[in-house]
């Protein structure tokens, strides 16, 4: 059972040193639980197929949809596949993301700047 | 759109007056998003066929496995499907659980006092 671990966001963030590139700490049910440090205006985009929590952890980040703006600190956000959306971040914040494995950061677009390996684990 | 929503997580644990029985807040890819308040000894199990992660917000929680023990604070765990575990917590503590919807708390159990019922959102 040595693979029984825990491990702590903070220590995990602080591993973190580039701004929107997921990094996978946990997988479980072909799910995985990823953490972003947010910082800037990501891209327009969608998922087809893949619903998105996201869960701020610290600072402050904002969801933008087409008709609608969601402002999250200490908050967490369910973005349901197929609703466009764009995340955006003032100063730097921290953030979990929990959504299926494989899920393209830039869902259906690709950006030379913003898409993100996928799988990198911390 | 007006589906789009963000929530709490101190708000909503406020709304939780009972230990042990999780309360769904999000819904995504078959999975369920969960707060907990955990307090005293829960019953030994596992889950057959369900990944669950365990995220401690506030407070401390154990698990114990049948051959270690590990402790939470602002840390998580991930306990793989199979393996038979159970929580602890000396004092009151407050924590997030992934896991697939309609996973059963109790797992292979039924416990008079401590299987909760599923699907129960706040």
């Amino acid at each position: 059972m040595s693979q029984l671990k825990k491990a702590s966001l903070d220590e995990k963030f602080s591993l973190i040193h580039e701004h929107w590139r997921p990094k996978v700490v946990a997988e479980l049910n072909v799910q995985e639980l990823k953490l972003v440090k947010f910082a800037g205006v990501f891209p327009w985009h969608h998922h087809e197929h893949e619903d998105e929590l996201f869960l701020v952890w610290r600072g402050e980040m904002r969801i933008e949809f087409r008709d609608k703006s969601i402002t999250l600190r200490g908050e967490f956000c369910m973005v349901p596949r197929g609703v466009e959306h764009r995340t955006i971040a003032e100063a730097e914040a921290e953030g979990l993301v929990f959504e299926p494995t494989q899920t393209r950061n830039t869902g259906n677009i690709v950006d030379e700047a913003f898409t993100a390996p996928n799988g990198v684990s911390i």
